[in-house]
């Protein structure tokens, strides 16, 4: 087969009220993606037998493979089981190596097993099981007319391990898939629309094979070139080509030529550099700090952060002036100033980001309306400071001003 | 009209790829869901004319309001709008509002116009053009064969204010649309399977018109009640009775009968006992300060925190001594005692949270595995230290971390 197209079918009422946002998803597509396979249609429905029924008609009409996740746990809401049964025309079974796992996992906890943990060992006759090793419910995989159907638990770290232990192998193994090359470049300080009309011209000559797709992401905007083709090498070297001119043509505006986090992109800066940093944080409160530190391996170049949300903690854990506080407030350029000073001082760290901010809904004033905020980045020898009017939401502000003082810092660092 | 159905479909490659997580689609859910408008399917797809104009239709032959949004950015892979003239069999025209509007934002930005930000300005002919406050893409809104169909940009804050602004305020006027009233107690200590076994009882006797659903959300567990009917008291009137019994039974495990998060539920006991915290973070690296700090109005309660990533910083921050890392470890009983203590010294509060632990995928060893961690909350009279194991990836690891470190000084403040 040339190329496989997929369908994910996410199944639970809670994506559909929107009290849970759906993560698999894009795990699952970022995963297939690489090994060439084509999600083209993700679709989300509610616990209801004939939404279900419907969507696995529709779905293996457009599809040859049809990833399901969700419903399988042990309560009355989910209905997974029995629906798969009455599609496939078949009945639940109990499976022994299954029913061996449940008991295991609740043994090793040290619970007492009830009949519905039991049943999740039952499983419909005509499925090829899979393995869960995290825990009690188990994927299943089923063949009809041609068509693959993969069922799997909603618990994200459970269908993780079900996908790479069986499901991508499986797939690799059984379809011939095309190659697929991503590259991304990720810019800061300019629009969408200024950068796609210096890349006018480049766009033009993009053969039908290889795409170029614009993705907003906070304040820096990631750009993807996608390449797709028979042989690998020949994909990647075209796409390799096309990327380095993309890269000559947004030098200017470049964060990095990788796609990771401006965390990322920090860190890597740092440990290259050999030097350190730390953070110190009124309105992101910490934020700024757990993005870092998200990043494996940050403590070589990671110290610490004073979260200083109370006044009296700038003054106190970085010795900010109480008369520069009364003078000009603490969302002001002199106090972002001695922020970075009391960081740089009490974390000992080659550099240092600050920032003071009004993240709303309230706290605004005429003078400082919600959205203003200071950030201050430097070393011993030079700060700069950067003041920033932002129009969100209070999460949005917050996240932007991490942003924002993270590629602050990155810019400093390159100077 | 009794029961309103609608899909929503977000377009955009990104999406399909895996590089964008979709919560423009949970927030929409959660808007139309509580004024009675039920989302039955969401659907995803890339920016492919076929496959836009295959799920228009799809989605229009099941639902009675198809919202759509995502593909109207002035960049070339951006076909919504051509796509739309296509399946409307209409024509692009230019809406002089629009016009004004694209050149307003520019003018205010003091940024220079390309003719794609003018073509924002093109609308299908037969839409009624929307005005978008936040961005150049207007919303449209289209009638055909009785269906609904609204077209806005992915954006989510102007996608949102597009919503707010008109198509909830027109839907909740076209629509007669049915009660539905939802309630959430949120349990912390006992498993789905087990706290189904103590409601079977309760289960058995709920109305069919009333529902109730399981969602796990990291170490805690929401129970949804939802209730659908003609008049809304007494849909109200019975899910709160039936809510009520629901409390009774988990009384020994409830956090909060609110549908908030756990940043949420310590920053009201907080307020309500006139209490302040703060914390001192380790192996979280702010991430429990930002999220309760995430709440408006957190200045009232919390006052900062230490970041001591590097173990030098426990010493110099908080007191930490260094005895006691060269003896214990930095994920230790010991250590994280001396933290908490050095917290409370520090951050002049009543209460702190103190957390160490090793979150992976490195630093484990064989007698702190990754996924060991200490927590200590408590104030100057009183502390509870907890250890756990946890097994999941870096990322889960320190949210559940940061859940369980709150919900432990939540349990304390209310012993």
């Amino acid at each position: 087969m040339d190329k496989i197209t997929t369908s994910i079918i996410t199944i639970g009422d809670e994506l559909l009220i929107g009290q849970t946002i759906d993560t698999n998803s894009a795990w699952m597509a970022q995963q297939l993606n690489a090994m060439g396979i084509w999600v083209h249609r993700r679709v989300a429905i509610g616990d209801i037998r004939d939404d279900i029924l419907d969507a696995l008609a529709k779905e293996s009409a457009v599809s040859d493979v049809v990833l399901i996740t969700g419903g399988l746990g042990p309560t009355a809401d989910d209905i997974t089981k029995p629906t798969l049964c009455e599609y496939f025309n078949t009945r639940l079974v109990q499976h022994q190596e299954t029913l061996e796992n449940v008991l295991h996992i609740f043994e090793s906890r040290g619970l007492p097993i009830l009949q519905r943990n039991l049943d999740q060992s039952l499983v419909p006759e005509t499925a090829t099981v899979i393995e869960n090793k995290r825990g009690t419910a188990p994927g299943m995989w089923f063949e009809k007319e041609g068509k693959i159907y993969v069922s799997m638990p909603g618990v994200p770290h459970e269908m993780k391990g079900i996908m790479e232990d069986y499901v991508l192998p499986r797939l690799a193994k059984d379809f011939k898939t095309p190659a697929v090359i991503h590259q991304t470049l990720v810019t800061s300080g300019m629009g969408e629309s200024f950068i796609a009309e210096r890349l006018v011209a480049f766009e033009a000559k993009l053969p039908a094979h290889i795409k170029l797709a614009y993705l907003p992401s906070y304040s820096l905007l990631k750009l993807r070139l996608t390449g797709f083709g028979k042989d690998k090498l020949s994909v990647a070297a075209e796409v390799s080509i096309l990327f380095h001119q993309l890269k000559d043509l947004l030098a200017d505006i470049t964060v990095t030529d990788q796609d990771i986090s401006i965390g990322e992109v920090l860190g890597n800066l740092l440990k290259e550099k050999g030097k350190t940093m730390g953070t110190a944080e009124s309105c992101t409160g910490g934020l700024i700090a757990s993005w870092i530190t998200a990043v494996p391996g940050s403590s070589a170049y990671f110290k610490g952060s004073a979260v200083t949300y109370a006044n009296e903690m700038k003054v106190k854990m970085l010795g900010v002036k109480p008369e520069t506080l009364q003078a000009h407030g603490a969302v002001s350029e002199a106090t972002v100033q001695e922020m970075l000073t009391g960081a740089l001082a009490l974390l000992q760290t080659d550099y240092a980001i600050a920032v003071s901010g009004i993240m709303g809904p309230d706290g605004g004033t005429p003078e400082k309306p919600v959205g203003t905020v200071w950030i201050a980045v430097g070393n011993a020898k030079r700060t700069v400071t950067v003041k920033y009017q932002l129009r969100y939401d209070r999460e949005r502000n917050t996240q932007m001003t991490a942003v924002y003082a993270m590629n602050e810092l990155r810019k400093l660092i390159l100077e």
